[in-house]
């Protein structure tokens, strides 16, 4: 499609003419993220300022019914903000301040395109603590990760995205501009918009001001990497010790390549893997008392000796915890940089973890490829990365697909789902009817329509091609 | 409106004739809930045993547009439950069995007719803990405490229960039966139905399963009533004790007049205050250790002791501690025995509380009326009870609604809102303009129907008169 220019000049008019792009670099800059190597370059790209601007943008786009794509910090996995109708490319990096950082009521107001650690750094210089981590948290924004209800290491014991967002400034798809509820921690006071705007993948509404709930900081952790002589043991530990009265602050698991890649690809990371380990826990616990802290690590560590275990490395510096940690978060960074890769966000009830894992290397048995699994043990969700490696293109495109699904299937009938914390967007649409049934989705749909009746905000996503 | 013969015999045939009641007994014990002194008894009341019987009455209610109102324990403060256009109420009482309690994940799906306090005690005897605890937790069900997101004592560490509910099995008014989504911690897979349900009061659906997540054990606890001889202090200390560092697993505010009535009510709760005492503070930190424990509350008594209060008593044993939590909760009850009286919900960000009691009391002078306040300070939830006394009918009836205006729009603008817990159901929703914009109204309204396109269920609820 081709952007008219009546149309172009009014959306100069709106943003002046040093924030609206149709250069070709530009539209392919803004045409890709992290998802594969998938690029869907919008017609025109555009930077508002505020809500204000963004909300007559989405008044022309109703007026032309041009698809209009919000774009955030382009790190996501499931191609959320891929312009795949082309239209207008809506990049919200000018709303990147954190507007108030209240200490009274501890919570802090935040604009969507400040990067996560730089808000969690920054409420903790106030003593404050924002829990969600998500692994690219160094790139990724706020925004985005409430638009996909991002998880991260610490959602095991301090939840998810969701959990911390209390009230949302949303600019609706016709113009409109609301707050979808109170500042407040508690509410009975009708449905929940801000609980359906987050994970809402920027289909419902474009998120301009965000209130999340902070908590006082958390002062001591301990952190523990334990090696597993075979990897269904590393899954099933993971359940133990939650049962033995533990909520360990990150529970991380990885298979024996996804260390191998990552130290290759790290060679300053400092770490030996025996070749007779299959997978590591990656274990932390924190709190604000020390003794306490060796207390559960101790505990902990009753519980993984049960198992067939290597040595356990505690990290003793900051310096060890810091490559430990740089060491997990490298994971997916180095997988892609070995191979052509699907990356797949499967979650299941964590006790189904080793059904899980299993099952996924049988898949893979079955349909020629190889997996290299990793991710947030303790919440039961588990990243499968889908390697080509030596597969040739047509087994890639006609196997692989087939053993997505399965594996889905699978994730299904474990009483889990499709994505954890990644989104559904553009590459998992079409296995959302194995997760829900065609009323539901349908309803899902319905619901889309009643925000926005002309489809113009990210169409093309979460939805099956055939609803 | 009287049932016709044709559908009163559909429904003997769907549940049998010992499930289908028409006699005024039974339709005026379903008719009123512990709203004021409302009663809307139903043209009948069915007593369906599971699901596929619910989906049968909602297929019948849809084919001859019968208003439908499901019914749990009725101990409801917004009047969800009340048949206010008559019709069919649908009781879920033999909907009643805890179903699994999975250790192994640390999940539990019950029934929505389980009474909470049941429920927290079978899962208490595996070693775990469901936290929300609704003051009415020994007679109200985890079903209403679903539709209404009730919150309780515990939330303000714990969170409300929609923290907990991870899945909902519901009969949608169409008579579809769906799962709103998986059995698991994290989910970004489509818009979050389960979120949707929760605390939308019996509109949208018919929760007949529910999955909730619970954590281990905990095992101790400190419990102290601080009195002080300013009630404003009393919230300003709330704030305060958050921004040590502190998270009390329950932090709840009574007024005199809560505490004096409360003594008079139960003449066995020995608890002696002094005249001078304008309120109290009742601050509960719990854990697994008990040392760490007692350095928290010794914390906690450096905060207090800066504001002007009287001798902080520790509950030393297990009767003090039942003692003080029975005094607690028993206000609502105390002050209902004393007046007629409207309790309102009010919930505001908890550095506000101050603000929030003495405007309060300033509109109460306004409109000619006394107000009796207490609750979950820690969480800024406030219950207001304005107390008829020997105000005049007319004055009741004419400046009372003027005053509860007026306290809404003060929560609203301090970014507060309606209500915390209770829900809006009847008695609130022509406050909803208050909270919400028109447009935000009409989306609202929009969902209802997306759901509910014949507005069969629970009509008459939430939304004002005139959406």
């Amino acid at each position: 499609m081709q952007l008219n220019p009546e149309i172009l000049q009014k959306l100069i008019t709106i943003l002046g003419s040093s924030y609206v792009f149709i250069d070709e670099e530009t539209r392919n800059h803004y045409g890709h993220d992290e998802t594969e190597d998938y690029i869907f370059p919008p017609n025109v790209v555009v930077k508002p300022a505020n809500a204000r601007e963004i909300s007559e943008i989405l008044k022309i786009s109703n007026e032309y019914k041009i698809p209009t794509t919000p774009i955030g910090a382009r790190t996501g996995l499931s191609g959320g903000s891929l312009s795949i109708y082309e239209g207008i490319g809506l990049s919200l990096e000018r709303l990147n301040k954190i507007l108030d950082i209240d200490e009274k009521n501890l919570q802090v107001i935040v604009e969507p395109a400040v990067i996560t650690q730089v808000l969690r750094e920054a409420v903790a210089e106030k003593g404050l603590f924002y829990p969600p981590d998500p692994s690219s948290q160094g790139s990724c924004w706020i925004g985005g990760n409430v638009a996909e209800n991002a998880g991260g290491a610490r959602a095991v014991k301090y939840g998810v995205t969701k959990d911390y967002v209390l009230n949302l400034e949303v600019v609706l798809p016709n113009g409109e501009i609301i707050w979808t509820g109170a500042n407040t921690l508690k509410n009975s006071t009708g449905y929940n918009f801000t609980q359906l705007m987050v994970g809402s993948e920027g289909t419902l509404g474009i998120i301009t001001k965000i209130v999340l709930k902070l908590i006082p900081k958390v002062t001591h952790n301990v952190l523990m990497l334990v090696p597993f002589y075979k990897a269904n043991q590393a899954c099933e530990a993971v359940s133990a010790i939650f049962r033995a009265g533990i909520i360990p602050s990150a529970l991380e698991f990885m298979e024996r390549d996804a260390i191998d890649w990552t130290l290759k690809y790290n060679e300053n990371i400092n770490i030996k893997v025996k070749d007779s380990i299959e997978a590591h826990l990656l274990i932390e616990v924190d709190g604000n008392y020390p003794e306490i802290l060796m207390l559960e690590a101790e505990k902990i560590l009753s519980v993984v000796e049960q198992f067939e275990i290597d040595e356990v490395l505690f990290a003793d510096t900051e310096d060890e915890k810091t490559a430990l940690w740089k060491m997990r978060r490298s994971v997916a960074e180095a997988v892609k940089a070995n191979s052509i890769y699907k990356e797949e966000d499967t979650v299941v009830p964590r006790y189904e973890l080793p059904k899980l894992l299993s099952g996924i290397k049988e898949i893979g048995n079955k349909y020629g490829f190889k997996s290299v699994c990793y991710g947030h043990a303790g919440d039961g969700n588990l990243h499968v990365n889908i390697i080509k490696g030596e597969m040739t293109d047509d087994n890639w495109q006609t196997q692989v697909p087939l053993g997505i699904r399965e594996i889905f299937e699978l994730t299904v009938s474990l009483k889990g789902t499709l994505s954890g914390e990644h989104g559904i967007g553009y590459v998992q649409k079409n296995f959302m009817d194995i997760a829900f049934s065609k009323t539901h989705l349908e309803l899902m749909s319905r619901i889309k329509s009643v925000f926005d009746f002309n489809n113009i905000l990210n169409p093309g996503k979460i939805f099956p091609d055939d609803i």
